[in-house]
């Protein structure tokens, strides 16, 4: 038996007035999801604790049976391996902004005129940089898409305890990063952001490819901005933790991310955009390819179109998006000797456009589960399912019993 | 008010093929438990967390309000305190095997052909033992039923971080103890168990029992053979816990076990087998006797022979015993000013042949306990109940409150 674990990313949400009351998947048309309901047990699943707004790292974390309590500090740490950066323990990571700096040290465009091309470019004259006085701390530098990069600084005595240098509206000259405990080791962190974002700008302020962008009137990306600190945690692989070889199937760095840095094999999907827009067409051969494969005994998924749609407050296209989720759903129940696990990491509400604390619906499909009465899937139906109210942390438990890979505790 | 706790061991199931989809419990005809179900309040209990594989004593010591992953390291001490030894904090105790060793060393029945009788007489040559280099430990040794035996050590500078004895298969010889991690205690312990092992076939080998068993064609018990290393936890007792005068009815030495280690009178029920053709009546006069008591406020109570059948993979046995048991709570749920919890430890599932993670029903009668609709006692059905899903853990926190024993936590 091989385990899937589908996350909708954001499909939770509550009751809209528009909706006649209804939450988008309880108003969306899904015979698959229901069916699956149908034949599966469910439950409310709160990803980390009832009321708790779970982040999309933190409720994979705690999902995938880690504390993120204990291992997430911040979001960088994840960007980064998301796209491919080797993080190892210990190094203190950043998402960052290409952004655009006047003369006098105003940032005047935080997304760089959210420039596209050339960054991979820009990037190579700050990779391996070494900044004076600290020549002891490898820096390594990548970017992501659009105006995108990840920063990693790599060495001795440093620390994640430090600010972000975003100064989060235009006008303002980038905010000076302080040291948020007493430790040397924060301190020095400090010290070094504050010189690395300097001397990205005096790297970049005449870089061919700013040059051409400024002649073509665009704002060029001649300063770089970290942000979402967090030191590389120390994560027991996945594979070790519960011996399951596995995948992770995600559109977003940060899930990948994840995956990368609990030991998964990253299956890359062509057109997986992570909006409502991706190829669904793409992912779900992926799916069944993955599931074929003798050497993965284990799948994360992580769609990501219906948080998109939460946060930019757009109903209807939530409900379409889950409508058009559903169509994949139908292939997937099919793969055959799966415990297949479809629920959602939070709730994005339209009216919040934002993450909320409200739990999420899950359903267990597999062999000798306890099939209970609930024949829809959605928020509320799944409240008087078998399951009953769960945590994120105990869906691996319950997979792995399942699955007949626990241990006992006891005699 | 009294308590009374009855735990159905290993009752618990998932749906089966067989049973069109039922599982044992929902199969069996139960009118009593259906009628305690009515007038009760039901849920579904996780012995530990969700999903986790509870042994009956890891369970059994969570519903009785003590944590397993502070106060449990092994079995040992729980079966040696089952069969009346009176083993105190710290010491390092074992289940034991009777086993055949030939003339080479090799175990060639690990059971030493069933022994029945002479177990006694052949303690009486361990018992006390002084071991050359370690006379400073006390050794404990008392026969339990069959081939079984318990060892307790007892002395300064010892640890219950080693390796069993039992190589698990014949024609290999006993298996080297070896300490589990660097200290000088478990090092010792190794030590003194690999010369006890050499030492017991020397002092057996020839032993009038033995030259008996040989005379008669039967496998000498000539070798034993330690295993589930526990130390005796220090637990407080459940009288000075609870402010409960408490008594256990068990079958089992492990159980047995519990209830003396946590300091209850163990009342001792003649023809209880622990097998699915245990005494139900006498268990039944045992339970009745006990709570007209007044010297008794609280009964915990096993009975052993869903589990039996559930490991043996006996359906329609555990179906049948289900039905037994039914009989015996007509007369329980007569008993007056009771609080009555049954519930079960874990479920052992028929198809996995062992426990699993699946959470286990539980109803709780009494005075003022908010009925809800839920009229049949089974898995699926106590899932609707107004306990929802609670935890092992929860039990005697629900049940001191219900009998206005609890102190209020703040003002």
């Amino acid at each position: 038996m091989k385990g899937i674990i589908m996350i909708i990313d954001g499909m939770g949400d509550r009751p809209l007035k528009e909706l006649g009351y209804k939450t988008p998947l309880e108003a969306a048309n899904t015979p698959n999801m229901d069916k699956l309901a149908e034949i599966g047990i469910n439950g409310i699943m709160d990803p980390i604790r009832p009321g708790i707004r779970a982040g999309s790292d933190t409720s994979h974390i705690s999902i995938l049976g880690y504390d993120p309590y204990e291992v997430y500090t911040g979001r960088g740490p994840f960007e980064a391996a998301g796209i491919g950066l080797e993080v190892i323990a210990g190094d203190i990571a950043f998402r960052c902004n290409f952004s655009t700096q006047d003369e006098n040290g105003i940032i005047t465009d935080r997304r760089a005129g959210r420039i596209r091309e050339g960054t991979e470019k820009i990037s190579e004259s700050i990779n391996n940089l070494k900044l004076e006085g600290f020549e002891d701390i490898e820096i390594i530098f990548k970017e992501s898409t659009g105006h995108r990069a990840v920063l990693v600084l790599r060495g001795e005595g440093i620390s994640d305890k430090v600010s972000d240098s975003d100064p989060k509206n235009e006008g303002k000259p980038p905010k000076e990063v302080i040291s948020l405990d007493d430790s040397q080791e924060a301190q020095k962190t400090a010290q070094i952001l504050n010189k690395f974002v300097e001397t990205s700008y005096e790297l970049l302020k005449d870089h061919p490819v700013n040059l051409k962008r400024i002649e073509k009137g665009e704002n060029p990306a001649n300063v770089i901005l970290p942000r979402g600190v967090g030191a590389v945690p120390n994560l027991v692989p996945f594979s070790e933790k519960y011996g399951l070889k596995a995948a992770c199937i995600a559109e977003t760095g940060l899930i990948k991310g994840i995956g990368k840095i609990a030991g998964m094999n990253l299956i890359e999907v062509e057109g997986a955009t992570g909006g409502t827009d991706t190829n669904l067409e793409n992912i779900t051969k992926s799916i069944k390819n993955t599931a074929e494969d003798d050497n993965c005994e284990f799948i994360l998924i992580n769609i990501d179109g219906a948080d998109e749609a939460g946060h930019d407050g757009q109903m209807e296209e939530k409900v379409k998006f889950i409508e058009k989720v559903d169509t994949v759903i139908s292939e997937i129940m099919q793969i055959d000797d799966v415990y297949f696990i479809l629920t959602a990491d939070h709730s994005t509400p339209i009216s919040v456009m934002d993450h909320t604390g409200d739990p999420v619906p899950i359903i267990i499909k597999g062999p000798e589960v306890r099939v209970d009465d609930v024949n829809k899937f959605s928020e509320r139906a799944a409240v008087s399912g078998g399951l009953c109210r769960i945590r994120g942390s105990d869906v691996m438990n319950i997979l792995m019993d399942l699955m007949n890979k626990s241990e006992k505790f006891g005699a």
